[in-house]
């Protein structure tokens, strides 16, 4: 199997045109559509069992909650406001109303908390796997402009929200998508560049990289490590560096503006911010990683499914 | 496993609230957001492998094909036309780059016989089956409003496009959204009820019967029976009232309408146009079927996965 990033590159370069209504296309955390001067942001997320969750060992309803925030956190991602989604789901056929209905309830906690509601979906039962894909429509409000993958500027500084690292061990599925932090950062600086981490820094850094053509050095002691990657053993800021489905923010911002950043944000929020690197001018996207005084080349794309 | 449309009515009385953008939630073909007083229609379509196609046996191409005008045929139905769609595509992992160009020509294909560019998606490869969401936009052209399922009024009668039954045999996979041909009727005649036949007439009316409080009356001898319904063995009529994934247009009209649309559309197409059936004032969502001088109940739902 040609690995994934190969197989989207193929689906980018095949295009199949562009339209009237359509601003941005594949390629970043959300397509952006133009209807009547209102942009109208879209992504689809699909959740497979035994990939993205594991129904055997999971409640059902953080799985439905698992499938909204997924989507919610692209939302963020481009500093926009969700306004609607649809879902479609492949039920096994084992299924009664219980299952059901705990899956719902997990859909209707997210949909609630983010003032998202569910317009509409699809829904067949089978033999085989649970999958839910969750198509999400959010708008940028007060003039805002949605930001891409591909403003990063040499010397930038290199920011995340959070901690990052061991999601397995439950976060992945409980995480807090960061609309409201998104919306704070873009109303207290001029974000560069931003995207979400769900593969792990090692592929997504590498994104923003390729799009604005820069590369980047990681400060390896500033990587915030969350415990769960210091409880899951090996090293734990390889763990924080490529395990998947962090769903926190990665964005980069000038110098200047991330140290105002870091003094203001306790203000507004009791999760951690930190500036884990800057962005280098060399238009190959590489990615360096500085610790212990050692700086090398960093290598691994993160998680793959 | 409770029926499909148990499931269906639980989430739908679920309602997960209602939003400033949503102008029609679930329950039509497509939901309805209103942006900056432009409407933009959504559908979600999950194709699985087994139910909706075998792909030990069907050419990739035709799946992918199948994705995209399965929402296309949505589009037709409230008289709508594409702008653009994503899709999220779970991959079997011992594909190559050939399958996924297969497929990939698929939707290509319909992507550019509807002019409906592809802006995004989602794509996982594991261990089991292929599964392809499409979501797919349309707007509603030149002032046009939407023709929903709920309009059928006592009098009307029941028309439906093309053949029906025996789509199984292929159809299923290379079928025509009927997208020129919604807007030519949109444009003839007021419409007043409409849907595309995904389950069978047996399903798909009663939705319509259902939306709009009335029942209807088929008239059996004037349902337009497929060659394939013919080659199925078994009873021909049975197969084109119930047999799934017809994706031809079921509409009710007034009963001038119907008898002028029929005289004026064979100069538009060369498809059939039939007046199959009439709406009637009971408001228990019945439907009758009249063969061979014999009027019964009809109490065959269509098909079900």
């Amino acid at each position: 199997m040609p690995k994934e990033f190969e197989i989207i590159d193929y689906f980018r370069s095949q295009s199949c045109g562009s339209g009237e209504y359509i601003e941005t296309g594949p390629g970043d955390d959300m397509a952006v559509m133009n209807i009547n001067s209102q942009r109208l942001l879209v992504t689809t997320d699909m959740l497979l069992d035994g990939v993205h969750f594991d129904s055997t060992t999971t409640d059902l309803t953080r799985i439905g909650y698992k499938a909204m925030a997924t989507s919610l956190s692209d939302c963020a991602a481009m500093c926009s406001r969700p306004v609607g989604c649809v879902a479609a789901i492949s039920l096994p056929r084992h299924y009664n109303m219980k299952e059901i209905t705990s899956l719902h309830n997990g859909f209707k906690m997210a949909s609630q908390q983010y003032n998202c509601p569910i317009i509409g979906g699809d829904m067949t039962s089978w033999d085989k796997d649970l999958t839910l894909t969750v198509t999400m429509f959010s708008i940028m409000e007060n003039s805002r402009q949605p930001i891409y993958r591909h403003g990063a500027q040499p010397g930038d500084k290199i920011m995340v929200t959070g901690q990052l690292g061991g999601s397995i061990l439950g976060r992945h599925l409980d995480f807090t998508p960061r609309i409201n932090e998104a919306i704070w950062l873009y109303d207290h600086c001029k974000l560069h560049a931003m995207m979400d981490i769900s593969d792990g820094i090692g592929g997504d850094l590498r994104h923003i990289c390729r799009e604005s053509r820069v590369s980047a050095l990681l400060y390896g002691e500033q990587v915030p490590i969350s415990p769960s990657a210091h409880e899951l053993g090996g090293n734990p800021l390889l763990h924080a560096l490529t395990d998947g489905e962090d769903f926190e923010l990665l964005f980069t911002v000038k110098a200047s503006d991330a140290e105002r950043l870091l003094s203001i944000w306790p203000q507004f929020s009791s999760e951690k911010l930190s500036i884990i690197g800057e962005i280098i001018p060399v238009a190959e996207e590489l990615i360096y990683l500085k610790n212990n005084g050692e700086t090398t080349p960093f290598t691994q794309t993160g998680y793959e499914h």
